[in-house]
């Protein structure tokens, strides 16, 4: 059993626990990050510390150790854990308190739980087949910029996916593209790499922001502009990125092959690159 | 400390431990249920189970234990805590497992945890003085029938309303009230009471419902339509039912009075009426 971390212990992940009288619990009232861990450093570990300190600034919870030293904790388990590649999760919440009111009291103890996961980032059998997605009204709530644990959308998408016989959704509204249920979705048009631009009505995944950043260091066109599912069936190629992913092509949608329904060039290249820089920049 | 229910256990509420690998946690893959308890007895009940029951069912989740049985346990907590009036709160999710992957793995056990809270019902303030409500954007999710645990939208609408002044938020979209953040809302203009009809776009409200019918025996008319907060704002009467609030009277909407600004003889007589009938069918 791996080593976790909750509120200032490490201890066994199946000896961890918490009141269910926490507000994440009751409330939905966390916010979660996960991190990619390649040769056993955090993968762009900065970009993921700044969106953890904005969703929680959202939301008004004050994360209980600064984030130099969340940092240090996540290290750590790497380390506890002898983790070489995989993930690190972490999710901080209101805290626990007896009123369950929908205003929590002030001065409550957020709750700060991290554990590991050893896992297959690199090679994977999805980076030579691609994946198949199937697209999902999207129901989200409308603050998406937030990376909350109200996920129950993502989780019914993602089933609703898996029984269409895809491995990811994508989700669907006012006719475009919004995001996966855990990625961000890209396509490849004439002008480009086309991604939805960032708003309320996506999370600003990190993952595909640096690789965004990388394909235009390497002279390709990234436009930003909402994109139909017409349009992404009928693109040169398309590709998911998010930490666990890291960017996978993908080559069907809702059924139909996109491109000639293979992986293609240019999501190998942006996961060339993004490795590459994974390698370069990782945090020990 | 009262006495809760967690998994098959009754245990001091402060000794209550689940891990924080439940689904309920890391993902809002939960439902929940409020009932009252007016002088010993469960408010409402079967409403309430057949509602637990109608969500639990649109989100996969099995109840480790039938209704009657969560009803016994109900029951068996308003009896041990000594409860007189106050709420009896049920929460059930999808069970602790150790990926934290969205699609669940099959057989995973459901966490069940109820607890109670003495509180008063009856005799409060707001009965006299009304309550005021600020309108918010609606940001929550699509399928707001579904009773579920992703409540953060909810809590952030009730903090901007009190910031607001106020000690309910109305929800509006598409200009149009939903309901409350955690209240079904009313007015009554000279049609009748209104109220918004039910579909994914609002929580079907027990004490709502239970009262929409109370109403229709005495005579009055019932209309089941969406409606604006200007209209809201000049409707001679408005409140919101809930089981913590019963039946309450609304006598400012965004710092405008409503009617003469002081509770008026439709919600007096709905709240009379429900606590009427809360007293002939509860259950022990």
């Amino acid at each position: 059993m791996s080593v976790a971390y909750l509120n200032g212990r490490y201890l066994p992940l199946d000896e961890a626990r918490i009141s269910p009288l926490d507000r994440g619990f009751l409330f939905a009232e966390g916010i979660y990050e996960v991190a990619a861990v390649i040769d056993g450093a955090l993968v762009d570990s900065a970009s993921h510390l700044a969106r953890l300190e904005r969703s929680t600034a959202a939301i008004g919870i004050a994360l209980p150790i600064g984030l130099d030293r969340v940092e240090a904790v996540q290290t750590e388990l790497v380390r506890r854990n002898s983790l070489t590649e995989g993930l690190v999760y972490l999710q901080v919440t209101r805290g626990a308190d007896v009123t369950r009111d929908f205003i929590a009291p002030d001065g409550l103890a957020p709750t700060l739980f991290l554990f590991v996961q050893g896992r297959a980032l690199l090679d994977v059998p999805a980076v030579r087949d691609g994946i198949a997605v199937a697209t999902m009204p999207d129901l989200r709530w409308k603050r998406r910029d937030i990376k909350s644990t109200g996920l129950l959308a993502q989780a019914m998408a993602k089933q609703a996916a898996r029984n269409a016989g895809a491995q990811e959704a994508w989700m669907v509204e006012d006719g475009f593209v919004t995001e996966g249920a855990s990625s961000t979705a890209f396509i490849v048009t004439d002008e480009g790499i086309v991604t939805r631009p960032y708003s309320q009505a996506v999370l600003a995944g990190c993952t595909g922001a640096a690789l965004s950043a990388l394909a235009g260091d390497s002279g390709l066109a990234v436009v930003h502009r909402p994109f139909t599912v017409a349009e992404a069936q009928a693109a040169g190629e398309a590709f998911v990125t998010s930490a666990s992913t890291l960017c996978l092509p993908v080559v069907r949608i809702d059924g139909r092959p996109v491109g000639d329904g293979r992986p293609g060039p240019v999501a190998r290249r942006m996961r060339a690159l993004y490795i590459d820089f994974a390698r370069r920049t990782g945090t020990r």
